[in-house]
């Protein structure tokens, strides 16, 4: 197939090293930097770099922010050719999905998110090997044909994904919240305290991991957030109820109640990791 | 030395492990599970599991929990040798230090602080790499003589440690509900959530370091909390008050502030990164 992929930062950038190392699709790129298109072209990563070789494409994965892949999809809708698969590849679904409602009927649509990142962004950053063992979230609409699917589906499992989940893009978006919206602003809340700068010998494993995406992109995060803002304050009000009942347990000495919190919150991580 | 070790469980377990495995000095055990003391002598990790004989030790570990370690100093405090070295390994060290003062005064106290764990507790669990690459906290008072302070410090470090981190009982109680309390209580709170069990296929690496320690022994952990409440109170109030602050910035689609502060997050992380 011909695959072209808008956008290579780290997640674009890594679909097209994947895709080049993996298997024999031929891929067009496209980004607003012109030295990275050079680079992509230069290591063979992708063979076109032309806005206009995205109408030969079978597949169009959009790997931008989410206001930037809605406009890029608004404004190329008419070139892309008829039957191609669109996916775009942002954090958010319900926005992306919305706003390309009925752009192309001559296309399928789906919604993608791939679960994976790094603490860095950028082409240089991109690697082949991101997506191994990950999951593959896309948010078909009811109308996509199985055959469609299917043709995603081996076509983000021999990229080397592990799996592929099937949702609706509102399901999406509140797992989202939960399991890696938060996990950011907490890590990011964490760091921000008076005493961080003091850390060095008193730390081991939990520190790390707690403050480890902290080092994020606060530019593509603030859209990210602000674009499901309902489901992730819902989120972050589930976690402060929680903070504050553990606060009260030990403020007030609360043994009983303390030790039940605990032992509740090591029960559900046993049972999560059997799964 | 002889170096006698009162509780086998993962830390104690682990130095005895460390000890025989690294180093010529001989090891006492004790432990109230007559099975560990048995898998102990048979494993040649400790040659001795008589309490009485720890009046031969030159250096006496405790690692058992705070309360526990208190009691038995109390105890025992007549039978350690005329300038044998006492040292907990507890998680806490005010309550420690102020419980034991004065208690042997022809024995040096030393509070000390191993900065490594598992998620696991227990002699099988211990490992006798546990410590490599590790800080050793120790809180000496003022009258402890250098010298003193130096076998100590040879003596971790040959077990594995990277380095010693002097402090006060104050400091490390403060640095400690920071660095390590309260991020077992964030990854316990993160995990009580009605939609945790739908994870599966919605998650990256950020939730799994999130709630990672989750998996924790709540019988220790609520005793550690409770005796270092004040310090740990006022670590979960700045905690709440930034998760607030996010919230409230994401609710109100405030995406100046909501950036800025995923900035200054970022810096943070990169700077203390870098130290």
């Amino acid at each position: 197939m011909k695959i072209a992929i808008a956008g290579l930062g780290l997640i674009g950038g890594s679909f097209a090293k994947a895709i080049a190392a993996r298997t024999r699709h031929r891929c067009i790129g496209y980004d607003t930097s012109p030295e990275i298109l050079r680079k992509a072209l230069e290591s063979g990563q992708i063979e076109d770099a032309s806005l206009g070789a995205f109408s030969e494409a079978d597949i169009v994965l959009v790997a931008l922010y989410p206001s930037a892949a809605v406009e890029f999809l608004k404004a190329n809708s008419g070139s892309f050719k008829e039957g191609a698969i669109v996916i775009d590849l942002c954090g958010v679904k319900r926005y992306v999905t919305d706003s390309v409602n009925g752009l192309f009927p001559h296309c399928t649509f789906i919604g993608g998110h791939p679960m994976a990142g790094r603490e860095l962004s950028g082409f240089n950053a991109a690697q082949a090997t991101l997506y191994d063992g990950a999951s593959m979230i896309l948010t078909p609409g009811e109308n996509v044909p199985a055959e469609t699917l299917k043709t995603c589906e081996n076509f983000f499992l021999s990229l080397g994904f592990a799996k592929i989940t099937l949702t609706t893009p509102e399901h999406h978006d509140e797992m989202i919240a939960f399991t890696s919206q938060m996990a950011h602003i907490v890590s990011s809340a964490y760091a921000q305290n008076p005493i961080v700068y003091s850390f060095d010998g008193f730390s081991a494993g939990s520190f790390a991991d707690m403050t480890r995406v902290a080092k994020l992109n606060e530019n593509m995060w603030t859209e990210l957030f602000l674009l499901n803002r309902d489901y992730l304050t819902e989120q972050l009000d589930v976690l402060i109820s929680q903070l504050t009942k553990f606060r009260k347990n030990i403020s007030e000495a609360n043994n009983k109640e303390l030790n039940h919190m605990l032992r509740c919150g090591r029960e559900i991580k046993e049972q999560i990791e059997k799964r």
